[in-house]
């Protein structure tokens, strides 16, 4: 049901704050309104746009990948703490479904995971040894993927990176890479 | 240490027998010949070149993929018998690798291996619960990696599917896929 303008900008309001990645094209087609529509919107409550949102979440530190150049990464890194903690984002398009039924190639999602998983990786030689995988939902194209990578095991030589990513709040895949490092 | 041209040829029966994959370009390096050399070797002991190698080995069948389209399998099928056991050749170039060690990235042998556990399920519809995977070995560009599937359980909804990857006779990559089919 269409909204009027006050409910709308509350619930705007309440939408980013929850989903800070979320874009001015899905805020448009979950309040039925042009994008236009919700971009005056923005205006008028001061939200910033979604680059500005996202740099203000994934906030402190953005450090420099050590494993692989910053082009192999798997979609775009917007957060980055060596050794602890990364996040990417990836806007699943059409090359990366299956024609057929427009459902995202798992090997997409396992790519983005997996670089983010290298990329953690605070050496200058970061392998996969092995990884457990699950695909929890399908993600299809338009959505966008959040991959949050955390280090929770760290030896010498091995590093356990668990990826959890996520479209909106629903989690849709999840994998745990054991890393190994020089 | 080069060998002379009886020992050569002998040793060349051997190898193609054990690795029927293997490059005249590889077969050169071995034996430290040139390419021509190998293809006039292969004229005269009567060794089909590689892709009629390939077309016997991987005999008999080769069914039509249903749940996705041909071009969608990473790698070349070579072989498919559907919801039994598939097989698929994929070349190592440099946009498989990293730039700077030259080593696989772990997404590519992953794709072809899970395309190959999409490929091999005998309905319109098969997606990826879970996997578990292993990278046994580096991978190189100019390697080239054949990958096996097998389905080793078949439930009315799930499937398993166990895949190993090799270079020559060594094993680079095995993964162990969870398929869901409708």
């Amino acid at each position: 049901m269409k909204k009027n303008k006050k409910e709308r900008q509350s619930l705007l309001v309440e939408t980013i704050k929850e989903t800070p990645f979320i874009t001015d094209e899905e805020l448009a087609e979950k309040f039925q309104v042009s994008v236009q529509t919700i971009r005056l919107d923005r205006l008028e409550l001061s939200i910033p746009e979604l680059r500005e949102r996202i740099k203000t979440v994934a906030q402190t530190r953005l450090d420099d990948v050590r494993a692989l150049t910053i082009e192999e990464v798997i979609g775009e890194m917007i957060d980055l703490q060596l050794d602890e903690s990364a996040i990417s984002i990836l806007d699943i398009k059409r090359e990366h479904v299956f024609s057929r039924t427009n459902i995202a190639r798992g090997h997409h999602l396992f790519a983005q995971a997996n670089s983010l998983a290298v990329a953690i990786i605070d050496d200058e030689l970061a392998l996969t040894a092995s990884a457990e995988i699950r695909f929890v939902r399908q993600v299809k194209a338009g959505e966008r993927v959040v991959a949050k990578a955390k280090v929770t095991k760290r030896g010498s030589d091995r590093t356990v990176v668990d990826v959890t990513s996520f479209v909106d709040k629903e989690t849709v895949f999840s994998g745990k890479f054991l890393m190994y490092r020089s």
